[in-house]
């Protein structure tokens, strides 16, 4: 009985004669990412579905940026709710691998690739809101830290943060910026230093996500929560969130190229190699 | 038995006799907004008497800057206390009509009119003390923002928030720095987006107003927190509020002029125009 | 049963025979601070005992610098815990006979002390925990909002605040930013205005202090934190500490000859002089 009732179903109709208009609802698909879009609506619904823990490999990062960029030319399209499909896990964040072992050319394209999701995500002027339903560390928090609004699964299983500081590793400024832009600065200072996962119930207490909600209600919880952000006028709201939000994109816009070679560097020592080839290991024992 | 009390007295009187000294309350009213002034305790009290909803016309706006100019340049007067003579409304805001069907001219010297109040207000040496006894959308909470201090009635069906977006306009960015100030980033993000209002129960809880009482004890209760502030010494007060607020002030300062002509490019668009229009009717049919 | 109990202990051991490895606590006294550093858990513990208030002479100051110099050196010392060893204050904040009817000389050397403390205490690679086990005024405010995390004593006698404006002065730019980064924008501009002294609890309500204790679990407490931010690698904790408070202390370095010059200037103007020598008269009847 909610928009998203309508959203799922098959479309376009194999049914429907040549010339008609096109039904209200399309959806492309990816490898890793799958886009419906109830065109009724405006809204469209983006779901990672990149088993094991749909962590951001190159690929999966250009995906999300096409798909992001597809929707956001598409004027029919007003609002994404972004979540995922594998059980458990929003999102692993940036998948380590991708910075393990490969050539400095490598590791420039997938940091470009990292900041271009973010620019996209962050900067979007379509209303975006996170349907975390899973667990979200690191680049997953960062997701959803870039969205306009977060609703988590109130599963204290479920856990979000920048947790980079637990590899030995360090989140970059713009996410910094991001994730002071959501909580503040102290709370931001203390979970960055001690690289927190915060539970649901506590994430929901320092603002990092501003709602909970019984995981079978998230997705009609999502709903409506677009439903009061479509109620505005695009133009104003889409002006208001650029004008909250600009000095945050245009600080990693003027710094794009020194901040590839930053991590570049960082990822390039030994040390920090060996940590990542660690947690690797470390993982795989998990399993 | 509080203070306003006595300063509510008429004044002077009129069986004093000449050449002795002043009675220790004056008062001053223009047109829209009435001040009395204690000269016992420095309190003055303003209050906005332009029915229906005390709306921040040009001449309100001008009799508004020129009152605390005067209280400023009053030694006598340390703080005011910023309330409303009409039921149920503190301040509706910014008026409309100054923004409907004018020459570019009218609306250049209206949006000078709006910074030089703020200036003046959130750059006050006095202590001030805004004691919102209803509503106060738009402009309206602004004022309130400008403050030292905001004490509300407790009424829910009173409500305060900067909801300009869903007028289809978007506050300027001095108004979101000061609103930034108070509620801090992911509040004012979330707030300005979706042009809410707050109903003072809500306002209380996210920091907009500091303090909710029964309206019957609003006027006690702001003359007490007026009695605290004014207990310390003014000199380190005002350079500690100057410290505060001097970055906010000075980013409009130095971009005053081009404010002006983005609220002129701004509004005089058709499109916004046509919005405020249907604005107007609706407030009308509203009646 | 505590990793303090082991700190805690004489040190080096006088049965100790020459030439053997050094104990695994080594501990250094000045006139007005004593440190222990436990070599096996990387933990030295700072006291305060200068009575009786601890009050932030330059001699005090200097010894502080040197100490904390000393342990930032020591490769054996990653944590340090700050508390005092006079019951009932932690520290009660600068030494006002610093700044009543000495030399411009002297306020130079003084305030240049101040600086170099907080620069050295804020910008810290080690972890920082304050153990406020006493009231904390002004400069002792200062001194626990420069660590990572501050624990109080629950006792509601214990007050903490930078009261700096009940003196009829001005807490500097850098106090305030660093109390702004921890509790925030609008309850930093209330707090400074009304130079208000936090008891405990209001503290904690606040995030001034980040937890209150029962006045004997706090060396408990400050362990077990300490152990859980020392969990971290260092090289990432220390990198993204940088990232959180480079901005703030930038500031100051850029600003260090111009802040000392406003100091001198302040100091130096009759008004605060007479402030000063009453406040002085007012503690001296206190006792």
């Amino acid at each position: 009985p909610t928009a998203w009732g309508r959203a799922a179903r098959p479309s376009p109709s194999p049914l429907q004669p040549p010339g008609l208009p096109l039904a209200p609802c399309r959806s492309f698909s990816n490898n890793k990412i799958q886009v419906e879009l109830d065109e009724s609506s405006g809204i469209a619904m983006m779901k990672f579905k990149s088993p094991p823990v749909n962590s951001l490999s190159l690929e999966f990062l250009t995906e999300f940026s096409i798909s992001l960029e597809k929707l956001e030319n598409d004027r029919a399209c007003r609002g994404v709710i972004i979540t995922s499909a594998v059980p458990k896990i929003f999102s692993s964040g940036l998948d380590i691998t991708e910075m393990c072992g490969k050539s400095v050319e490598h590791y420039a394209e997938f940091w470009r690739a990292v900041q271009e999701l973010w620019l996209r995500l962050y900067g979007s002027s379509m209303v975006t809101v996170a349907a975390v339903n899973g667990s979200s560390p690191a680049g997953g928090c960062l997701v959803a830290l870039s969205c306009d609004y977060r609703i988590m699964a109130e599963n204290p299983k479920f856990s979000i943060g920048l947790n980079e500081a637990q590899l030995g590793i360090v989140a970059p400024f713009w996410f910094k910026d991001t994730f002071v832009n959501v909580v503040g600065h102290r709370t931001a200072e203390r979970s960055l230093q001690l690289g927190c996962l915060h539970p649901a119930p506590e994430a929901h207490k320092l603002g990092l996500v501003d709602e909970l909600v019984p995981e079978e209600k998230l997705m009609e919880k999502a709903a409506a929560v677009m439903a009061q952000w479509l109620a505005l006028p695009d133009h104003a709201r889409q002006l208001t969130k650029t004008m909250m939000r600009k000095a945050v994109l245009d600080r990693l816009v003027a710094h794009r190229e020194e901040d590839i070679k930053n991590f570049i560097t960082f990822v390039s020592k030994e040390s920090i190699q060996k940590s990542l080839r660690m947690y690797m290991e470390m993982l795989k024992k998990r399993k």
